[in-house]
């Protein structure tokens, strides 16, 4: 395998730099999805292609999105039936991309592709198109050497994952599940077989107004959130010390509360008389985001403030949510990949919790696959400026990925 | 002085209601000057009318305004000149008023001047040209009887009171100032020896931006910001523990500092890397402003946290300023005042501290004039819909003002 994938870097190569050029912002998707699909018809995948909008998907209890259309974004699969009797996989890599944000902060235009020292630069070669294209290259891999495999391989390339999922819950609602999934998010080259969910959260505290100069007479919001502060920092605290898992050792806070925002008041010498706190919760791996709204809900009940308990802080869930995904450490898949990894490396690879979500998340809950979020690209560049990707690792991991899906879907023919 | 009053009441009416149509808001008081100006004319009165300019005005330490162009903005002070040796006083009110904001909760135009039950309606009624009113009316009687006085009286009809003084620091500046002043703001009919001054602050915070799910790695300013609120609170308690004048006997916070604004983070999320407060802090009539901002700047670097003592709070004092005022309760105004209240109503005044400035403050530090603050308006009214004033209150000031007058300043004749 390692010799066929040798002799196809720069057609792979290639096929990278024209995904990344033909951008693929939310809204933007298509281009990028057309090219896709004639690649997965060249290969002799059945294609699936389409517009997810029927009502079982838009009235979802876990769609997320911030609009309902998607006729401009379109959603594939592309099937690679099995002989029978074998483990099927999902292969999930979502197509968005974030914006590039300031031009200026870009040392080449973020959709050009550009190459430099093994590195291909530009706004979602890292997260997540050189993880898909590795996916791409093992199947395609696989297919030449003439394998038979008797597990279904599903190659999902879906929308939305950078604002909450829905073209993942569309894929899984359409039936595209399997016994397991890989997912190759820009990990460093880490395993992380449990991943953090996150939920947003929209506190409302009130208080009322008057003069500062009597200021006596009002109640200051700016002051009532100062214990709602506190509370959302004491569940936290109390939230992390129930966490024990050992992947979670070297973690300071496993599921951290982020208080992102704050705004209250309108002028300087009025008592304020509303503030709003907007921020984010951690979900543990295998936690629900229903048990983590009702425990946060129930914290901000308890407040001892006998204006608060008059008041009580208002809370909204809005905006984005990823559910955690996880996977036994000891699943066969696990397993698999760790073997492979050291197969092709010559080390054991790090396993670790993520502090975010995937679309592993979805597929784990709600599509029942359990998930493996692996890939070759760069955390720390993911969503900046000059993000980029080392070639030589795509490389690597298409070929752990070409000998996972062979063993786990039991292939034939090498 | 009754029975004239009394014989006079529907022409002050007259005038009163003229004068609320006229409106004045920042930057159109020039029609309502001119009302004033000819009404002076007609008094007799020396009349100064003038657009303040000159260099030691807009360069002045104390001058605080959010335009330096006045020219639509004429200030007045009309002096009947005494016959020599008497004590001379400062009638002093400001013709700004404020806008009358959302129209839709107005029971009527807000500059129509509406007549029911003995109440005049109308923006800035209450907020000060009732009060003017009692002035003018003290001033005509006194005249119209033919009443002769040793000292000065210098009546300033004022721009500028509203955002910071300006007008009434212009007629200071040009010399126009007394043994006293009498500033008939709208205190419900009390009398206020004594008035806070305020300034506004912004705090800046900083904190170091890092993704919520990893929030260990960056620096909340909005946790950073609890430390600078508690020491503000630490202040006003510390301030306010120090305040022994039985005029505050009844005030629960004598100098409060009041929390108006907070605003930081932009992503709920993101681990917010600044933070902006906004406030108020009151000042003690025998205070300065430079000393209570040393002091408070002071409690900003004494705050015990090692990321703040490394990346101190930013403070900047902006927008408004208001210099306390104070004169002395056992000062002979103030005994004139008391008795002529006790004269007219039967019953000795309230007598306190006020929780807000007025120009008083500038009046009194600037002017060397020590100043008294008393008049007929209601204070819950000022700046808010359905302003009102009970003309029978006005009429009353009226009297005790020209009792005050005609013996403050030595008169003869009656």
């Amino acid at each position: 395998m390692k010799k066929w994938i040798d002799e196809h870097r720069e057609e792979a190569t290639d096929l990278l730099q024209k995904l990344v050029q033909e951008g693929s912002e939310q809204g933007n998707e298509q281009g990028v999805q057309l090219l896709v699909k004639a690649h997965l018809e060249n290969l002799g995948l059945d294609v699936d292609y389409w517009i997810p909008s029927d009502e079982a998907f838009l009235n979802h209890p876990y769609f997320c999105a911030t609009r309902k259309d998607f006729s401009k974004s379109p959603n594939i699969v592309g099937t690679w039936k099995g002989t029978g009797g074998g483990k099927s996989i999902v292969l999930n890599g979502h197509i968005d991309v974030v914006p590039p944000g300031d031009l200026n902060q870009w040392d080449y235009p973020p959709y050009s592709g550009h190459m430099e020292d093994g590195k291909m630069y530009g706004r979602g070669v890292t997260d997540m198109k050189g993880g898909n294209l590795a996916l791409l290259l093992a199947i395609q891999c696989l297919k030449e050497l003439g394998v038979k495999l008797k597990g279904d391989v599903l190659f999902h390339s879906v929308i939305e994952e950078e604002s909450g999922g829905a073209g993942t819950l569309a894929a899984i609602l359409r039936g595209h599940t399997a016994d397991a999934a890989l997912v190759p998010e820009p990990t460093n080259m880490k395993i992380f077989p449990k991943q953090q969910g996150s939920m947003w959260f929209r506190l409302k505290i009130n208080g009322r107004s008057a003069h500062g100069g009597t200021r006596y007479e009002g109640i200051s919001a700016i002051e009532k959130a100062m214990p709602v502060i506190h509370a959302i920092q004491n569940l936290e605290h109390e939230r992390n010390k129930r966490v024990d898992d050992p992947l979670y050792r070297n973690t300071p806070i496993p599921l951290p509360i982020n208080i992102g925002k704050i705004e209250g008041g309108s002028w300087p010498s009025s008592v304020p008389d509303e503030v709003l706190i907007e921020g984010r919760i951690g979900v543990g791996p295998q936690e629900t985001l229903e048990e983590i709204k009702a425990e946060f809900e129930h914290s901000m009940r308890q407040i001892e403030d006998n204006w608060i308990q008059q008041h009580p802080v208002q809370v909204e869930w809005f905006g984005a949510q990823w559910l955690p995904g996880s996977i036994d450490v000891e699943h066969e898949l696990m397993g698999i990949l760790q073997s492979k990894y050291e197969e092709v490396l010559g080390e054991p690879p790090e396993i670790e919790a993520s502090p975010w979500g995937t679309d592993g998340g979805l597929l784990t809950q709600v599509g029942n696959t359990p998930s493996i979020v692996f890939g070759p690209g760069v955390t720390a560049y993911a969503h900046y400026p000059n993000e980029y990707i080392e070639l030589e690792k795509v490389f690597q991991v298409a070929q752990i990925f070409s000998l996972v899906i062979y063993e786990w879907c039991e292939g034939e023919g090498l």
